[in-house]
């Protein structure tokens, strides 16, 4: 089943939505997000404990997160600016998991105080740990399985990956922090971004469901969770297909029953941090075309830029786009969708077949619910914009205001100039 | 001559520095920015007039513009914010170019209240200010060579670029605005970024001085100035050479005297908006390592990140290191350099030669100066940080504070949650 390019609202209700709030803004579509959430933990229903913990750098915002907490997500911070966010929604204790690398001692003190799990990403940090802080009950290690896995396309070659612990370096420290009095443990991984292909995932499963049995051969230490990390793609373009996440649970349920419950190692705790595929999908981008030019291509330029949506200037990703009010009209007309940074790549669309575009016109662009404004930059003096809830009955909540010129010069004191 | 890695400040200088700013910051040489502004000009003395204008975007701090002021130079601003900027800073009237793209009506505005020098993207924009505002009596044209011209590899292909006017139209815009009592008329281009290559240079030179001669004949219009655009760029790398500013101003020099002297087409003043040759090498990043780890590879891991200087994530840009202090010990180390980002790209340095670093080790990250913390963004929850200026005394003022959480979080209404 290909990409659902259905949008939450018509021309009518935006119009609506703009009039209270000017273009550009991020909007989100509140429902579409809880079915996905509902979805994804039906898939994993079967597990004995299944926890996601939502990847808050893909939608850093605490109404987001309120909401995902509500369908009984957790959350996987990379930052103490995260970690704080997550005690602000109100996330406590193993509702909260930290996966971060080159770690200040601040950011380790905060998780400590909100009882998070600390996921470490080297095995020098329990020296780091035990030196500025103390040691957790609770510990998990991200595996680096190195050259016995290839990374996907986006992620690269786990060799190359700045990330995680070395197997030797996994028994090493599993058996350290054992001596010193932990008791609970757990492994990490995550070797993939934006992957569609599910083997994948289900490849990592098994790597991380053998390397538990390992762990208990070697060590006779028992790991209570394993975290697969995130990765899980959507389909960014029309003709792609979403990841079947139905096959995805019931294929890791095999391995599970296959590795874990048979090798006498149940029950063990699931958990991922995806971050993408849980908004991604529900979250718009909606700008108006306030210019048009034809000189050697024909150029349609709109409110938002590369400051709003980094991923087409900066991947060249594809995202797709709707002109609202023109979904059925022909799309005879090519278009490269421009926004305002002084940098050529900022092209929301190149050589795109649209209906004919005037100004005035509102245009959205998909998939912009995860890693969106999370991405965005003040260069060239640009703003980054407002983030709006659409909830299931139409209405819409303010959730994140728009930044003024007040914010960009707040570091600035010009009264010395 | 190749790059020059001398640095202003030694080991025990920074230690003071840091003991006042704490890691990480941008910290600007004033004495080499000053230095560098006073040989640009020189090298075009011989002109008539020659006026640069900087390009804000590169290091948009309003004492760096202050201190170009002193020297002379004018400002190119790409938006609203830097226009203001530019106002705050006391630049008014012609020292102010206005050159955008896709440009709102309030932009227009706030340069037509500066007086400032419209450089118009687009020849619908001539209607676009009708309509909403009134049109200037200077005006300058942005002219897109499209296949006249090939682009360097950075800044691409002239037919791809969304920018200026193709050859007609800009015969048709100066007609157009001659028609409707504009007296001033100047010439903009820009075909290059970060180019190292002078012979680049000065083939626009001629091509414009062309076009101005070419509309003289044509419209009998006399253009009354010209203006190169920028991209001269700078040697990140040890073994690159800097482009020989000498030898480019008496090259343009020539040309100059060949077809506008010649061409009874004198005089003609010269402008350039060149941003990173300004500021560029003068500006340095100073982080302190804080995490060493050795897996399939050694890490050396600091305390800025990506939200501190994007290029190397973004572009897998080159930029010098320095271990202060170890300047003169063996390189026979090799490491990566990375920051905490959750992004494997996000490393200073790959598989980089250096003395071996202990975790407090300070390294200072060459080529800052421009398009460096101006590129910055808070993914990952992550903080810009400070900009400091050294003055030639050995002096320092923090001209921009650092981020703080309350600043991350300017945007957000927590008690809705």
């Amino acid at each position: 089943m290909p990409k659902d390019l259905t949008l939450p609202f018509d021309l009518a209700q935006m119009q609506k939505i703009i009039d209270k709030y000017p273009t550009p803004f991020h909007i989100y579509d509140e429902k579409g997000i809880r079915d996905n959430v509902r979805r994804f933990l039906k898939a994993f229903a079967w597990a004995p404990e299944f926890k996601e913990y939502f990847a808050v750098k893909a939608t850093p915002n605490p109404y987001i997160l309120k909401l995902l907490k509500e369908e009984g997500l957790g959350v996987d911070c990379s930052s103490l600016a995260e970690l704080i966010l997550a005690e602000k929604v109100g996330f406590r204790g193993e509702d909260i998991m930290l996966t971060s690398n080159e770690t200040p001692v601040s950011e380790f003190a905060k998780a400590l105080e909100l009882g998070a799990v600390l996921n470490l990403d080297d095995i020098t940090h329990i020296a780091y740990l035990e030196k500025n802080l103390s040691l957790p009950k609770t510990i998990s290690f991200r595996y680096n399985p190195g050259s016995l896995r290839s990374g996907n396309s986006i992620i690269g070659n786990p060799t190359e990956a700045k990330y995680g612990l070395t197997k030797e370096q996994i028994f090493q420290a599993l058996a350290l922090m054992r001596d010193k009095g932990c008791e609970k443990f757990g492994l990490h991984t995550m070797v993939a971004s934006n992957e569609l292909n599910e083997s994948y995932f289900v490849e990592t499963a098994v790597m991380m469901f053998n390397l538990v049995k390992e762990v208990k051969e070697k060590l006779d230490i028992t790991i209570s969770f394993v975290n697969f990390g995130g990765g899980i793609g959507i389909p960014y373009r029309p003709e792609q297909e979403p990841v079947n996440l139905e096959q995805l649970g019931e294929d890791i349920h095999q391995a599970y029953d296959e590795i874990i419950t048979k090798g006498g190692l149940a029950p063990l705790t699931l958990c991922m941090e995806c971050g993408r595929m849980i908004t991604g999908p529900y979250g718009y981008l909606v700008t108006t075309a306030i210019h048009k030019k034809d000189i050697y291509k024909h150029y349609i330029g709109v409110d938002a830029s590369m400051a709003n949506l980094m991923r087409p200037g900066m991947y060249g990703a594809y995202h797709h786009l709707t002109v609202l009010g023109k979904e059925n009209a022909p799309h005879d007309h090519v278009y490269d969708v421009v926004g305002s940074l002084c940098e050529n790549c900022d092209k929301f669309a190149v050589d795109r077949s649209l209906p004919e575009i005037e100004t005035g016109d509102i245009l959205v662009i998909h998939d912009t619910g995860a890693h969106g404004h999370a991405m965005g930059f003040n260069y060239n003096g640009k703003l980054r914009s407002a983030e709006i809830l659409l909830h299931e009955d139409g209405t819409t909540d303010l959730i994140r205001r728009a930044e003024t010129l007040d914010d960009l010069f707040a570091t600035l004191d010009f009264s010395k100039l």
